[in-house]
């Protein structure tokens, strides 16, 4: 078999990066890489064209384009073909010599590249999840159609996906996704509320970018998670249950209709998810350290504390009522993160900005990309003027 | 699909009345029972034939059989044709109408009816693990032979199954098999020396027969599980780990070549294995409990404890040596736990006395059933000796 083709939307991104590796440890008998989408971080994306010679390169700006080819210059690299933005990106997720495509930009930027890959029956290995909680009907609806695989590479999915290997739908009662219960499980109300971002950057088991981590901590991210796997597997929201599991050693849980829970547990290393993906339905061996549950000694599990963490009731509330209310979920709290991220609101407005926006969000049916877009835009609007209420007032609380 | 039909030997033990349990609450759409093999328990065989009007029953002795006759008599009850003996158990194992046969037996009495099920090319569901210590070779070719399937019902194993349900027996790199660690788990040796029966009755976890639980406080138990899980799945000694795991939720464990862990959990009831055994590859509700992590709260784990559990050692010992030193190394220990139930020997003198037989045993190849029925009571009679030897020792210290 001749190595797979690679082509990466966010390669310079914790999950690209992780991927590359895992692409160089297995060797370029199994892989290689085809086309890398990446923002603005033109010298790492220069080391990476440097490295794995893609045949296609993606910037997000002209500017961008102009500095990555000083920086290859510098170099003396001969320069790939140098694609820019949404477009870019999309010729990334579709190049023809890409088998695979491991998508995992940050955000709604993701979106449209990798329902293209979809479309264009790529092997999408998924690690941005808000494109299946923004329109999961339109990708699934594209994969299904083209034939194309969606493998997760989200480490609680992954697990799922190896659980229900061997299992038939109508045999599993539930799927069980565990949350590390973030940087303020222990931690009361007020000092959630008081929390700075430095604070809730701390996430207790997994490495991982901004807007993710910040997520952990609202429990969002594990919301999203609810979302996304009912797309990935077909679940509905009471068939998904969410335990809190602070070691994250198990990554999630299926209960058979038998009362057997099946559960897949790793390392917190990313690389794992992401090799799985690439490679299924093979396994290969990685270099990363096993499992020793003897030296982790203890496994810890309790149920998630809705009150403090009222993101996760926000979820489940958009997944019950459909339509576009998960893209206008996740586009308000993509905007109330980075508001919080820029110090202009606190971790609990983030729910409360979401809740806002939820609530006055007119649901409609997402039969096409103009629906969900018109849904985050709307949404992201309505974010942008609650952010500034509530920044207002926290000033005039301030001031008091 | 008409009904099943099921056969049970040793119907009257905890396995059996387990497998009724199953079988009545499946309701009589899926499984009925043709054919129950009891030992001297008459008055709880006539329940159940009461109860579930099986063609066949066969009990120990003559004695016995005129027992249940009386006791079937006094209930008004028309006699099932009654066998008697190792032959009476192969007929129940061997019975046309069986598609299904509970290996429930302890120790040495099932291992000549299970192998003739397979020669038949019965289902076995088999909770006897001695079975396939004395002659796994044996009965994995006459499996293969007649193309019986056989299906673990002992937890672990059973766990092994589902596990490895979706995975290819060359990514699997090692099957890791959980162990409760006995009532002994957090004791020192000398206490271990002075324990008697009545404390090494008290499993932490699970409620079984005498002889597997004196096994559990040994963790002889897990050494047989070992030697088992080889001819069940296939792996080598190196490819078997144990390690203890104090709340027996996760029932065992195995490990793929990239480094994933597949775990199967649930509630301690063997109930589910047996079920899992009956109906396998399709699973049915039960009406039993489910399993509650967040309401566990912690799992534990550690490595065991070679020095102070030495029949672990002496198991892979066993199984590394092969041919007939695991029947010799079981027969050993049938003798040996049943002269510490009869308070003739300390429990730490059951491995001295698996030791010493084992250290005698001229092991050879398992061709045939002689060469194990041979190795068998060449070790009795060796243990029977060791057993004097140690128990006049205990006498002289005692009155010393």
């Amino acid at each position: 078999m001749p190595a797979r083709g690679v082509a990466i939307l966010g390669s310079t991104g914790s999950i690209g990066c992780n991927t590359l590796r895992v692409i160089e440890s297995l060797g370029s008998k199994y892989f290689r890489v085809v086309a890398l989408g990446a923002g603005q971080n033109v010298e790492k994306l220069a080391d990476q064209i440097c490295r794995h010679q893609p045949e296609l390169v993606s910037v997000e700006t002209e500017e961008s384009a102009e500095q990555l080819k000083a920086e290859l210059a510098k170099r003396n690299l001969t320069s790939p073909r140098i694609a820019m933005g949404e477009p870019g990106l999309v010729d990334v997720a579709t190049h023809a010599k890409a088998d695979c495509v491991v998508s995992g930009t940050v955000g709604a930027v993701g979106f449209v590249p990798t329902l293209r890959a979809l479309e264009a029956g790529k092997r999408v290995a998924l690690a941005n999840k808000e494109t299946l909680v923004m329109a999961g009907e339109l990708m699934t609806r594209a994969a299904a159609k083209s034939g194309a695989e969606l493998l997760p590479v989200d480490s609680e999915h992954n697990a799922l996906h190896q659980c229900l290997r061997g299992e038939k739908r109508s045999e599993v009662r539930r799927i069980i996704l565990t949350a590390s219960g973030g940087p303020f499980r222990t931690r009361d109300k007020a000092a959630i509320q008081s929390a700075t971002v430095a604070e809730a950057m701390q996430h207790p088991t997994w490495n991982m970018g901004a807007k993710i981590t910040i997520d952990s901590a609202t429990l969002m991210n594990k919301g999203l998670e609810v979302i996304e796997a009912h797309w990935l597997f077909g679940f509905g929201a009471d068939e998904i249950s969410i335990v809190v599991h602070p070691e994250s050693v198990v990554h999630s849980m299926i209960e058979l209709v038998d009362g057997s829970v099946i559960a897949q547990m790793g390392v917190t290393d990313m690389r794992h998810a992401i090799q799985y993906a690439l490679t299924y339905p093979e396994r290969y061996p990685t270099g990363l350290s096993s499992l020793d549950l003897a030296k982790l000694s203890s496994l810890h599990f309790e149920e998630p504390d809705v009150g403090r963490f009222p993101c996760i009731s926000l979820a489940y509330r958009a997944l019950k009522t459909g339509g576009t209310m998960p893209a206008a979920m996740n586009a308000a709290n993509e905007e109330a993160v980075q508001a919080f991220i820029d110090e202009r609101i606190s971790l609990l407005d983030i729910p409360m900005v979401i809740e806002r926006v939820m609530g006055d969000h007119r649901t409609s049916a997402v039969n096409n990309l103009d629906a969900v877009i018109e849904a985050d835009r709307g949404a992201r609007a309505a974010a942008h003027s609650a952010i500034k209420d509530l920044a207002r007032k926290s000033r005039v609380t301030n001031v008091a």
